[in-house]
């Protein structure tokens, strides 16, 4: 395995730049090759087998274009096709929920954690499946938040309107004595100020991006796959810089527009691509 | 051609219902094939070739089906796709757009026009290109809205949140002198009380929906096309009964939820259905 291979990450969209932004952070001697599925955005409200499916074809792409891990940042890919997707490709694959996982039961000490996602995510249980596995006594309850996408999307994380639905949604869990939240989907932490407000600064939040960030890291480390690159080099890379990848299905405008909004710059090297095999219309 | 095929509708997903309702009310003597893209759902942040390919992949289906006729219940389909699914399929093809900016025009009187609709639908031009060749000289402002389907679709219509979101967004279009209002989204039909409210009651608000269907009634009698039932027959339609038949092209679950919160009851046949060809995934 080449070590200065990049690493490939995808998303349903737009979301997965936080858990670029984590990766970057933390690996700044590695390149990205990221993927939004903006052609098929959202995942959230979609099936498990029309989630796979997406899934199996961006991972493939990426697969393609030469990487030496994959990390699936969107939490409803992640919930659903990950074995469906590490059956087909051959490089590891990491997704963000069991990372997400372990941070939250670490912080919480067997206090009730509460996971806020898609609607499919929490249909999947899939939170709940992974922290039970590392604490079968943990409590854990889950609620979708619909509306916080399209509120971070439009750039609205800091306004009345974003108050008023975190207040809706969280109404519940403020209640519970919470020892985490976790943020189970890529889009909320464009509201984590808000969120934490709304629940109470004293509840700790799990970004699930950060703690997958962490665990990739590890396992570059252990693995002796950590890119080799010079001082200086280290030195100029930037967020979003040429070094870095960004593919989108559809709409880069768009796609550059929210990047700009979440990340504060937009992507030096953005290319919209097609990950699917579509040339012959199915005929009837 | 079979007066008694049904009419084929197609919309991005649930929002298409609010057309599907006024259709069925004008119509009773018709049978109705409605499909929801819901695999791919939304469009109104999509790109012009990606929102064409699919409509004309729903309308291959739909004619596939027989049909006697087809509306594009989508605004964003209608908007970017209607040449193009116009040029794919050989029966006829009747948008949304034109009827909207027809009734709007008819009662404005030369007065300002208001469009709200999705990104994209705002980005073509599309209802001020129509409302300007049929007058001119009519001013019209277009806004995009994008919260007002997630908050549709969450069942928030009526809430305080969707108040605050209405009052921001409309805020410019109520110092405006407006003679009329298009509703340029299928979802927003549903938060019609609140948005007449906020633009104030004086502003007529146009439903491209209801206007596509006082065409399509036209356009049926001028052809001579209209189905032909016994009184017996029509006394026993209801909406969603099962002489009307409901694909979705995924989750059809989550569809029926939703389809029970807009029209009050849920399709008696409701099927899932792949209408793309992906039985090859590319390779790399």
């Amino acid at each position: 395995m080449n070590l200065n291979l990049p690493i490939g990450i995808f998303d349903s969209g737009v979301g997965g730049l936080t858990v670029y932004r984590a990766l970057h952070e933390r690996l700044p001697a590695e390149r990205f090759v990221y993927l939004g599925d903006t052609a098929r955005v959202p995942y959230g409200t979609k099936s498990l087998s029309t989630v796979e499916r997406y899934g199996i074809e961006n991972a493939k792409f990426l697969e393609a274009q030469g990487i030496k891990l994959l990390v699936v940042a969107c939490n409803t890919a992640s919930a659903l096709a990950l074995p469906a997707i590490g059956n087909a490709v051959d490089i590891q694959v990491v997704g963000v929920i069991e990372p997400g996982a372990r941070a939250a039961v670490e912080i919480a000490r067997g206090k009730t954690i509460a996971v806020i996602a898609t609607e499919a995510t929490v249909q999947s249980g899939a939170y709940a499946k992974a922290i039970n596995q590392i604490d079968p006594h943990t409590k854990v309850i889950e609620r979708a938040c619909p509306l916080f996408v399209p509120l971070a999307e439009e750039g609205w994380a800091n306004s009345a309107v974003a108050r008023s639905v975190a207040e809706q949604y969280l109404q519940n869990l403020r209640e519970a004595d919470l020892g985490a939240l976790v943020l189970g989907c890529t889009h909320y932490p464009i509201l984590r100020d808000l969120i934490g407000e709304v629940i109470g600064t004293d509840v700790p939040l799990i970004d699930s991006g950060e703690a997958t960030a962490e665990e990739v890291r590890s396992l570059l480390e252990s693995k002796q796959l950590r890119a080799s690159q010079t001082t200086r080099e280290l030195e100029e890379r930037r967020l979003c810089d040429d070094l870095d990848h960004f593919y989108v299905t559809d709409a880069a405008e768009r796609f550059a527009k929210v990047a700009e909004r979440f990340l504060g710059t937009a992507p030096s090297v953005l290319e919209a691509v097609e990950v699917w095999g579509h040339d012959e219309l199915r005929t009837y």
